[in-house]
């Protein structure tokens, strides 16, 4: 299988550069090839150029590091975002799932990363002397982690907390809980014991 | 889901080009734009560049229709191939496939797709006239049908046998049995009762 007797050089570059995508194999790779063969000009042009045109253009938000087109992204531009909140993310994922619930209002910080030793990634490999900084300015009175729940994701908030211990920033986390929808039965034990321990009122 | 908030235009038009390859969704398609944007420029510029000239410039050779990077493809251009003996395929998959075999030292002839009533595909739609000519040059001894096993595949294998009915070519298919390595048990029984009805002499 690897050494696949392909017709055309061509036609075996691309599957090669296409294979380098995440999760993509050469059989994918082939068959995202043969499809794009399939297209219009116009239609295979308009992918490269916004491949290209996303590497090369886009930038990162100088305030709060997420992913955007211009010197200041739209969220930290906003007048109507409330600027005392401050919500630490890993990556762009973190907020694209936020900003989803249409429930938070207030601003970002993309860390671009989590302290990993056993990655070799420190303090100073991720955005945290900036979110020190912007938390320094007096403008934040709560910061919300919202780290994925891994050991790197915890390491990261104890790290944040000790550095913001003396601020007077108020700082929260994600709840954790039995899932809106989801049963009991289904509920893994460490949520379901979260979820007792950090009970909230009941609103009728 | 729909109305994911992009922080990005340039993500968004990428991550929207990507998720129209075959079986990519929007969050795949989030997952190759993010892995791009970690990459070198280069890296992103080389895949462009491979699309682009995989579309604009790979030809179908001009006597067998696969693909290839000139005039005349490196198969029907060997002077070692066997050209008495033409070997029909549905698509570039099926000579990539025989060809792994190692074993076919004949030439191809690439339909560009089988005959489909149910989607409109006729006999004038894929290769098949030019199959005919090549037949009729006298050079050819032997057709091997080697079309998908289907409904389609069957009707346009019938349609070439009866065109050719009256030309001297020995048509022959595929052999059907039982794979090499493969348990009974585990053979469905149409192709272990094939593999009866054309059982072939046992030589020690």
């Amino acid at each position: 299988m690897l050494s696949e007797p392909f017709p055309s050089g061509l036609l075996e570059r691309a599957v090669q550069q296409l294979a380098r995508l995440p999760g993509v194999g050469r059989k994918t790779a082939l068959r995202y090839a043969l499809y794009l063969l399939g297209q219009d000009v116009d239609t295979v042009r308009n992918l490269s150029m916004s491949l290209t045109r996303l590497r090369e253009e886009v930038k990162r938000c100088r305030v709060c590091h997420n992913l955007c087109d211009t010197e200041l992204c739209d969220i930290c531009a906003s007048p109507g975002r409330d600027r005392s909140l401050l919500c630490v993310v890993e990556d762009i994922h973190g907020v694209m799932c936020i900003e989803r619930t249409g429930l938070y209002r207030g601003l970002y910080h993309v860390l671009g990363g989590v302290i990993s030793p056993m990655e070799g990634i420190g303090p100073s490999d991720i955005e945290l002397e900036s979110l020190f900084q912007r938390a320094e300015s007096g403008e934040v009175a709560e910061i919300i982690l919202a780290l994925n729940p891994t050991m790197e994701g915890d390491t990261t908030n104890f790290y944040i907390a000790r550095r913001l211990a003396a601020s007077g920033i108020k700082l929260s986390v994600l709840a954790r809980g039995v899932s809106v929808g989801d049963d009991l039965e289904y509920t893994d034990e460490v949520t379901l014991g979260r979820s007792i321990t950090g009970r909230t009122p009941f609103t009728p």
